[in-house]
Formats: C-alpha cells, structure tokens, sequence
C-alpha cells in the first residue's frame, strides 16, 4: 500500500495563554507547520482540524472555515470532534483524504483554547465527552470516572498511591526538558500525594491541567513526501470505540478500545509493539497512563507499578512514555493533544527533540483517549517507509 | 471512476419534539435508514455524524462514540463540524472513506436537538457559525447578518418585499405534502409580512424554525450498490470556502462559495446545472433561496424574484426548489438539514415523494451552506450510475 509522510509539524507553546485567542493559536501552529515543511499554503488541498469545545469555551463553531480563512485558500476544510481525541481522529481523516486520491497534501490541525471560561464550565464542557444523560446529568465528573477507575484498579493490582504518583513525577520531569510544555517544574511524589484532593484516590497533581494550545501537521503522498528530508511515515493507524459511558462497561481495570485499536495499527504497520521505541500514552490522569501501557501490551498487566518504581518509562529508561511530558505536564489543550502525541514522535524520529532525546528512536506510537476510553486512536510512525 | 450509491435512507419526524432527546433522534435515523437498506449493522464499516451544537444545547460531545454504541458496533465513527453544513460534510467524509478503500458500507447521520434550551441561547449558539470575535462578540445575531444581505439584495436588484415572502409561501405549501416536516399550514403573502419583525425586513415567516430531528442515509461501494434495488447515485460533490465574517466579503448579494462548490460538484458529475430536475437549496432565511437559485445558475442573476412571482420553482413548477418545504417549513435542525436534503433528493429519484413527487426527477442537487457562505457545499445525485 502506499505510504503517507509527514513533512512538517508545528505547535505554539502550551500553557495558560491569556494573550492568544483561538484564532491566534489555529493561525501559529498551521503557519509553523508549513513553515517547517517549507511548502506555500497553496499547495495544501484539504484542511481537518481537530477540536472539542470551542462552541462551548469561544462561542466559535466552524473552525473549518476559519481555518481555511486564515490561509486565504479555498479548499475543503472541516472540523472533526472525537472528544479528547479529536486530534488524532483529524489525523486519520487526513490520512483518508491522500489514500482516497482527493488530496496529495493535507494539512491537519488539532487546537483548544480553554483558560476563557471559569474551571466550572470547562469541567461541565469536557464532561461532555462521556455520557451526559447516565453521568453528567447525575452529577459525575470526569476526575470522578477516571478516580474510581483509580479505586478499582488499585484494589485489583496492589497499585500503591506512591508508584500512581511516580506518573505525575516523572512527565513534569521530561516537560521541563520540552521548551512548550505548560509546566517546567519538578515535582515529587509526597507533592503529588499532599496536593488537593479532587476525587479520592486522584489529587490536583494526579490530573491535566485546563491548557490553552495548538499544533499541526503537513501530510503529503509518498511521491511527494519523499522529495522532503527526512519525512516521516505513518505506517498503521487504529480506531476503536466502547460504550460512552462506564457503569456499562465489563471492567473498570482495562479499555479494551486501547487494545483493538493498537491491534489494528501495529497489523496496518506489521510490527509487534516491541518494536516501538518511543511511545505518547494519553495521561490526563495518572491512572490513565498505567493503564495505557498495559492496554498497549508495552508491559504485563498488573505490572505497571512496579514498572514506574523501577523508572523504566524515563526518556532514558528501557519503554519510554510520554517523552514530551504527557498531557500531565505538557499540557492538554483538548483537541491539539493528539496532534502534539505526532508533534513529539516526530521531533523523537527526527532527532531534533533535545535534552529529551531518545537514544535510537526509529518507531513511535501515539496512543490518544476520548471519554473514558470510548474511542481510542492509536498511530505508528517510522523513520523508514516500512 | 468508481461510483458510490445511496442504498438506505431514514429521517425522523422533525418539530418540537419535547419527549425525544438527542440519542433518541439518532437512534431512530439511523435505524430507519438500516431498514431501509435491508442490510445488518454488522455490514457498517465507518460512521460520519454531522452536528453543530449538541455541547452547547444537550451538554454532549462524542456523537461518533454515541452512534457506534446505539448500533453496538466497533468501528470508526466520529462527529464532523461546519456549522450548518455539518450534515453535507459528514457526507463528503462518507463519500471519502469508501473511495480510500478503507470503508464499503458507511453509515452517514445528521442530528440535532435544539428545543431543549432557551431561544436566547439557541441564537447564541448558533451565532457561532458566523464570526465570534467580529460579529457575535459585537452583538450581531445570524438573522441580523442575513438582514442586511436582504436589504442590500432588495436593493440593488429592486425585489419586493412580497417577492422575498413568497419563497416562505411556496416552501410551507411543499411541506404540506411531506410527512416529516415541521409545519403542515400553508400561509399567505400577507402573514409574511405582518408576522413579527425579527430583523428588519426579515420577519418570523421569513426564518427558518428552531426544529429537533435526525437524517442518516447508507453509502456503498458501487460493486455492492448496484446488488440493491434502485440505488441512487452520488454523481458529484464539491465544497467551497469563503471568510468567516460577512464584512470580509466583496460583495454582499451573491455567495460566491456556492457558484465555486456547484462548479466543482458539476464538473465531476460532467453535466451541466440545465440537466437538474429537482433541487433543495439552503433556505435559513428567505433570502438566501433568492441567492442561492441564481448562484447555483438555476435562474440568471436578479430574475429570483420575477421567478417566485411566476411560480416557476413549486415542485410542478419548471425549476423545482425545496420540494419537502426547504429549511423554512421542514425545519432546520442544523446537523440534519444536509442529510435531510439527500433524503429528499433520494425519495424524488426513487419515486416515492408522495403528492410532492417531481415529474421525471432523474438528476437532483442538494446545496448546504455553512454560517453566511463561509462553508458551501453541492452534491449531484442520479437514478443511473452516469
């Protein structure tokens, strides 16, 4: 089949952005990314921009068009909405566009401006992406979902609260070797079990942070991408979905889309997941990551705890995991995550990532979560065209 | 190249629909379209949601995730957005996947519900497809921005007032006829133009309805299409784009983007617009079907309102336009309007309008538009593959 590569990405920096407007973030990342691509705006022949809660958090629908306006070219330009997936499900319909022969280069955005609006609100809009009439409507958060996911698998797996925290600590320890990582302090895990309780077992430190943010990609057909230096491939990509709200779900302990869309993406790549050498799990709460590298297959089930105490998940360690700090510490801006997840794997596979550079890094996996796990999204991207 | 048919279509009933919620309107569409089909939801390769608003109205996000589950399928589906045209782009994005090869069956929907909040915040929500930060942000309404392009329109090319009324007057008449439709009273020149005033010259009659509802039709891959009987055909699709804000635009009395999007679409479906036997064009206001009939080159530019005066455009007419009652007298539920339009098309082509049905309909064209033309998109469809 033919390949796609991925010949620029660009991202603003990620943080509290009370300067930027979501016009400003869309307009930054989509310039950077074509600016490090080095193509004119002209040659882009599809738009997809990923995005949860501008409605909500802007009173901005239509990002398509401003998308495509801010460009000053007339060419199709939607946005797509996954919950906190959205970036990557903008990815994927990018990638659809080229195989479909309707687009050679695709332009794909992933952006959320959320510090507008009072920390009540944005809880209230982002509980939209579970189930509003079984959950929010009963009072649920989503810190609350993901803490008794917390509670459940703790008690299965003897997870102690100190190996979950060693989650938060080390991605605020790789963000402060990202230069647009939200946060750029350290932190230690009696930090993040003496930090506020937002829903026992999870405190302020075990969460996201509400982030202001945007990134992009350039994505273009074999032939055309590998005429650019050093593009990078997506050689798999999987989507899965589950019910959208908990109480209906078999476990509390697993997510099973994790595991399906990871099936399907290593199978469209043709590698096993040890072959991964650099992987951005979707940590908007600490558990989640435990989770993920589990769901993933990157290590035993029940075995994660054990795996954060050992520090194997460091940039530098044996199973590096969410090298840019993770949405715990880089920031999740909603709809840019997934886009930033490529965003990493991309500076990783090229080298360019720095400080935070990962010995050898040839395949990357980006795994991104909407809801609880009600669809996942997960990529392969390789240095060679595989 | 390979064609794709429309092998099932459903639609709910739309109105105020107090006891149905938004997951029992895509539910119900989406079953009636399997039906219609005669296929197993087991036979869904991917599923494309159209939606505008149903964070902000029905504190939901994650439609895709919610489409999947109703069907209890495991396969991609996500939510895509472009304000009033979030239902035609969910169908290009369905048109797409089976031509990446990717999908052979797709499910396409358009939903929204709308009547669960107050009109204040309706119109604030909706505002969203327009401008936020030049227009909304400085008290401008969607009525408000299609008031003025009607006053300028009524200007230049001296239409009446009672011209402008008859649009309203002949779409209320078509929706008599059509069983799903909001309203089922025909009214008269005079009611247009004694019904309150919403934005001067605009009154009640001459806006489309705050409506509930849902659309989803069934895509297949030619090989598989042509096995049903009487599919209908996706002959051409073209989207076009202009800039957000209305003041951006050279001028206010013609929408280039629909003469851009019908262009593209015609040319695919290599016929010209004088081979269109049956046509639903965006009528949020009554405005915009005067516009859109001479940007889509139905009629020659500045004849729309001598064309109204003759009657040329009801469905026995010699240019029949919005058969089922259009968005003025259907209803506008913003997510379904663009599916809605292909459902109408569909039962035009099919022979089974009913006491609407169009004489010889062999060829239709559907035209959503997106805020004040920022989004456009046209669709051809036909009985034969073409």
């Amino acid at each position: 089949m033919e390949k796609i590569g991925i010949i620029g990405v660009g991202a603003t920096k990620f943080g509290e952005l009370w300067k930027h407007g979501l016009r400003d973030l869309l307009a930054e990342s989509q310039l950077k990314a074509i600016e490090d691509a080095g193509i004119s705006e002209r040659q882009i022949d599809m738009i997809f921009t990923g995005n949860m809660c501008s409605s909500d958090f802007s009173g901005q629908s239509h990002l398509g068009s401003m998308a495509a306006e801010i460009l000053n070219v007339n060419v199709p330009s939607i946005k797509v909405e996954a919950a906190c997936a959205s970036g990557s499900v903008a990815l994927r319909q990018g990638l659809q566009a080229i195989k479909s022969g309707e687009a050679d280069i695709v332009l794909v955005n992933g952006v959320e401006k959320m510090t507008d609006v009072q920390t009540r609100q944005a809880t209230t809009g982002l509980m939209g992406a579970g189930d509003e009439e079984w959950e929010g409507f009963n009072g649920l958060t989503f810190c609350g979902l993901y803490a008794m996911i917390a509670r459940a698998y703790m008690h299965k797996y003897k997870l102690t609260r100190e190996q979950l925290a060693m989650v938060s600590v080390k991605n605020h320890k790789h963000a402060t070797l990202n230069p647009i990582a939200h946060f750029h302090n350290e932190i230690t895990v009696d930090q993040v079990l003496n930090s506020s309780i937002i829903a026992d077992p999870l405190t302020l430190l075990d969460c996201s942070p509400i982030t202001d943010g945007g990134a992009s990609l350039i994505l273009a057909k074999e032939e055309i991408a590998k005429k650019f230096e050093s593009p990078i491939w997506a050689l798999g990509s999987g989507q899965a979905n589950d019910t959208l709200s908990l109480h209906a779900r078999k476990s509390l302990t697993e997510i099973p889309a994790t595991t399906h869309a990871a099936q399907r993406a290593l199978m469209q790549a043709k590698i096993g997941i040890d072959k991964i050498d650099v992987t951005e799990v979707h940590d908007c709460f600490s558990i989640a990551e435990v989770m993920a590298i589990e769901d993933l297959g990157l290590v035993p089930r029940g075995d994660a705890g054990k795996i954060m105490e050992e520090g194997l998940t460091y940039f530098d360690g044996k199973i590096p995991v969410n090298s840019c700090g993770g949405l715990k510490a880089c920031g999740h801006p909603i709809g840019a995550t997934g886009i930033k997840q490529v965003w990493e794997i991309v500076k990783q596979l090229r080298g360019e990532a720095g400080k935070r550079q990962i010995h050898n890094a040839n395949i990357g996996l980006t795994h991104n979560v909407g809801g609880t796990g009600s669809t996942v999204v997960v990529n392969v991207f390789g240095r060679e065209r595989g």
